[in-house]
């Protein structure tokens, strides 16, 4: 322990010995509370756990490295130290600290599973050392990968990998963030020195939020506007140097900055980049895709689309980011839940039905999508075969590819905003506290959705591509030759959802039990509300006055999706190799999600027609009184499965033995200055207080 | 100009000289977006900013304030320091800061009623000093003066209002929020000292979250649990000193400490209190509703209820704040929508459904609320009946107008949380950085849906007291007597309401012209829903297994009473005081309202069988692509009627001329170390990046 902490570890000694922290019957019953709840689970939650980490092998590693790097104070901050006390400039430090140390890790380590677990372990501690690593490693690595030719690939890969460079990604512009056509950044052919010149031409060409840019990235990837000969010939990535690797000064030609305070993401310098005529060399013109030879004749893409392929995966990572941060915070609200005690009866508050109706399909999405990746991941595999992928494969995939990821990224966005603003009410007061981290999951979750793609965007596009499909069908029985089984696959039995005129389902349990009953309300409302969105088309409507009912239609395609995948995997209880209990309860999660769906998207069922009043009413109390009702204790099981130990939530309120009220009160104790006189108070409490005669 | 800030101007200038910050098409068109959707209002803008004011004279009297506070360094930060990069401590000491400025000017200046306008102005430049300087004047205050009687208002009230002593509300511990009855600190009478001993017993009776605790109180009333020779009697409200008023060490017997981070309010010191057998006076227990003699013979309250009586204008007060932050953040987002462009034909992202259907209603929410308040102020006026209320009359009104208190804190909280959520989106990524004071604005927010009542709670108490009604009704066609009408009158039409079978409206442009049809079709489906649930709850059900739907149809409840308020006043467009253009816009957004209710309500119609499927997509037809549409060009109107100068909002983005992006750059540029080497350069970058070759 260094010397700084046996003082801090003092200080609150003598604090607390002029407290009384004596125990209260509601401080002894709140571990009770919490064991009971946990062995109240009807399911093995160590098995669960292991089946949401994708196996009992990839659990172990992980608890390894959680091991590993809780005593690690470059990687964890050490206790009395806070993280959650961090400002901005400590935090900058500190994260850029983490990925020095993963490093220098990699160094000496020889296994690099581990080490990749290690990393793995870090991004589930600091969402800042995720985004930061993240650009590195991710976005700018796979551009180079994904874009670059075999020699460029040999010439940088390796030294990113080496981190004897740090990497950024230079897309958006302080005029434009998501929308590339509109870049002002430009890169012009010299065909005398057979440079680029690369050039910001104005102010609202500064390339603008790029992570690792303000402190840290001594080269980018930037995204331009080519002039070839005078002609501008699209969109290209070039590799461009911003930072001497030695000093760590701009490189002439390039000046770049911190962007200051930001609402989340203290550890992330996001930064600001101006290029003044910087020259590069052309073969920094990534070239896999597109050519250029010494004469500047410029042979472009096979298909545009290409050159933003990083983006699919990228989006891939915002969803798993998202359920690495909405899990802690179900996981904190369902923990303070069960052993908080309020109202008329002293009950837990997790007895309220606005407590577990509202967190059991939160936890159960968070299954969903979790349990839909390895879906997904299949299907991209497809698309990128490894790194050897058919172009044409590709191109033909990538509008149904983009689709799911945009919708899939929209929705979770969309809803995610949501549960976290649920665990956040959960907590009630003690939620505003910083210290029990989600006012940071909040703040950091924040620019998801607008970031990687504005989610309005993202699901209006997903649903222009429905649209297609569903236009093409209908036009000319067309549907498009997939390698896999599209989300959109519905679609091919759209002439015959149309004639379905109502759910033919008269006791909603049927449903909950047959879950092609499910499936079925769902395929038939979608391809009735793309049915009537073409109906307003075809009367004249423009895109835009159908674009809120577009985003929506989107947003039930992707959730029926979801729903689709795990009814496929858990309609039935036997026939699998899970283990009962596990399959049981994830059955259970899975007509959860699909009656959810079904009453938060009845509007879309309704206003077709489709569901009846006394449907929508039926679905509300089978919902609310039966399904949530009985999944009401499988609340701490199903949170204890994410496998979060407490040193990644970091929120006392939230500990796994559910004992803490004192270890909240000495986090606050722990505060610098959080007892004695206030700094200011000679100034400006004194010459106001010392007035006072005391009677 | 001080010597810092000299010298942040010069480096500021120095870093612009090395950057491109030559306008675009982009920047130059920004400006001119903006001229042209102020001149586009179809009212006199003017106008309806002294009726949101409550009157020119009153507008008049706030811009005075805020050019005197605008220019005060101890009022407002000038540039270029910048108060949205304070961190905890200096924004603790900014903010007594403040208040310490206004006492000093309260000396100075002879007008009160202009030195209350700068209070007020400051209030809504800082959300820290509102709460922190209401913590003083409202609830300490207001404890004192409502339950105290003549003599302890004569002893502290002088006090209080000099700022001799500062006051704080003990009242949540850290193991009890708003469920007062099982408060844990005690007060017990010694008959022998005529003294009442406070006493926390353990842990969790800690009083915690109390605003000015932490640093600055030397006061503060203290809810406690009396024992009187051994007998609970209840809980009542004494004073206690907590700070020595010249050294502002904590008093023997108390201690008290900082909560240290929380997720906003940074410049108020919440803290926690510990009263260690503190002695107090017999004379300090407020006595207005109870009494005690020497020796120990206690009187009780008639009616318990008294005692929280301060927490019906709290809530209030809390709807306020509401107003204060959202029409900020309103305000910042409507500007930078429209002065954004972007998309496919370079369209101002205002243009874009997603856009204005969801600002315009969420504008029209503040004008409805904001306009409801004279009516809720006549109201309570006739409880408190200028503070010499007949206990009696105020007894019998308390259910009534806590119902509507905690509906309308309910529905704002919840809704408010919405809105600001949407405007942090259409501000895409620039909503991230600190600068655009949203981030700033959504957490001052954050604890208001918690905090003064959780939303829930009070929604569900809301309920209670509407099916109370209902129930008396039916059974016994029995309806309170009340001093004015309450917002529960419809329910003297209950019977008729519920033999209403569906909605007679056939073409759903007639409701926005007759109010009267929507307001017959909220009553119905609110007895409706409100029979529904008396006849789940005889069929068996708990209260608890309709928590949910109570809580809709309280938030349904309230946001009907704001249509009815606003549509008295708005239905013709005649025989009004008001500028004709400003009457058609209040009714335009009044009609908006309606529709607004119908749709996002629409389940609660549709499941009781009162609005078919055909008028559902009516409405969502006639709300998006008539209504909102055709107020597509009133929004910078609208939210200039707000009145809040480019001081108050903060965001470079949002600034009144457009002129948004060399400002946005030259903020960003002010943060400090916004650029230069990072401080860590040599410790963690630097080994690593040392090693790249270049070729």
């Amino acid at each position: 322990m260094s010397k700084n902490n046996t003082a801090a570890v003092e200080r609150l000694e003598q604090i607390k010995q002029q407290l009384n922290l004596s125990p209260s019957p509601m401080s002894l019953q709140a571990p009770k509370d919490m064991e009971k709840e946990r062995s109240s689970a009807s399911f093995n939650i160590d098995v669960l756990s292991h089946f949401w980490m994708g196996g009992k092998d990839k659990f172990d590693r992980r608890k390894l490295a959680f091991d590993f790097i809780e005593k690690d104070p470059e990687l964890v901050v050490q206790s009395p130290r806070n993280i959650l006390e961090f400002g901005r400039e400590e935090m900058r430090e500190y994260t850029m600290g983490q990925i020095n140390r993963v490093v220098r890790l990699g160094r000496e380590i020889k296994d690099k599973e581990f080490l990749e677990d290690i990393s793995r372990a870090v991004i589930l501690y600091s969402e800042s050392f995720a985004l930061r690593i993240g650009v590195h490693e991710a976005l700018f690595r796979n551009v180079v990968q994904m874009l670059g030719n075999k020699q460029q690939q040999q010439d940088w890969v390796e030294n990113v990998d080496q981190f004897r460079i740090i990497g950024c990604f230079a897309m958006t512009e302080l005029g434009h963030s998501s929308a590339l056509r509109d870049i002002e950044t430009t890169a012009t052919f010299d065909v005398e020195t057979d440079e680029f010149i690369i050039n910001s031409p104005n102010i609202t060409s500064t390339k603008w939020w790029i992570g690792m840019a303000g402190q840290t990235a001594t080269h980018t990837v930037v995204i331009a506007q080519t002039i070839i000969h005078g002609k501008n010939v699209g969109l290209n990535w070039f590799i461009v140097q911003l930072r001497d690797t030695v000093t760590g000064k701009v490189v002439p030609g390039v000046q770049a900055g911190d962007v200051g305070a930001k609402v989340g993401h203290q550890g992330v310098d996001n930064g600001w980049i101006q290029f003044h005529c910087k020259r590069i060399p052309r073969t920094n013109m990534l070239s896999k895709w597109v050519t250029m030879d010494r004469s500047g004749d410029f042979q472009p893409a096979p298909n545009p689309a290409v050159m933003y392929a990083t983006l699919i995966p990228e989006r891939f990572s915002l969803v798993t980011i998202t359920l690495t941060l909405v899990t802690q915070a179900l996981t904190i609200a369902t923990r303070y839940g069960v052993v908080r005690r309020q109202g008329s009866k002293n009950q837990q508050i997790m007895d309220y039905q606005s407590h577990y109706v509202k967190l059991l399909p939160a936890i159960s999405f968070m299954y969903m999508v979790q349990n839909s990746f390895k879906t997904l991941d299949d299907q991209f595999a497809i698309l990128t075969a490894g790194g050897e992928m058919d172009p044409l494969v590709y191109l033909n995939h990538m509008g149904d590819m983009h689709s799911i990821s945009a919708s899939l990224k929209g929705l979770s966005g969309a809803y995610a905003t949501e549960i976290l603003e649920i665990c956040r009410r959960s907590c009630g007061g003690h939620a505003y506290s910083a210290y029990n981290a989600l006012g940071n999951l909040i703040s950091d979750f924040g620019v998801m959705t607008t970031g990687g793609g504005d989610n309005v965007v993202l699901l209006q596009q997903a649903a222009s591509y429905l649209l297609h499909c569903f236009n093409q069908k209908l036009e000319f029985d067309d549907y498009p030759e997939l390698k896999y089984q599209s989300a959109t696959h519905y679609i091919v039995r759209a002439k015959e959802l149309l004639k379905v005129k109502t759910w033919p389902v008269n006791v909603i349990a049927d449903a909950t039990k047959d879950f092609a009953l499910i499936e079925e309300a769902l395929h038939a409302i979608l391809v009735k509300r793309l049915n009537s969105i073409r109906q307003s088309l075809s009367e004249g409507a423009s895109h835009n006055d159908l674009l809120l009912e577009s985003v929506r239609v989107a947003e039930l395609h992707c959730a029926a999706f979801l729903f689709s995948v795990n009814a496929r995997q858990f309609s039935s209880l036997t026939g699998s190799d899970l283990d009962p209990s596990v399959q049981r309860i994830m059955r259970q999660m899975t007509a959860l999600w699909g009656l959810h769906i079904l009453r938060v998207y009845g509007d879309q069922g309704y206003m077709e027609g489709f569901l009846s009043p006394k449907q929508m009413k039926d679905i509300e109390k089978e919902y609310l009184a039966q399904l949530c009702k009985s999944m009401r204790y499988e609340v701490i099981g199903l949170t204890d499965g994410f496998g979060l130990p407490d040193f990644i939530l970091k929120a006392p309120i939230a500990k796994h033995d559910g004992d803490i009220y004192q270890a909240y009160f000495e986090t606050l104790l722990q505060a610098p200055a959080s007892t004695g006189v206030a700094s200011y108070h000679a100034k400006l409490i004194k010459p106001l207080t010392e007035k006072f005669e005391n009677k």
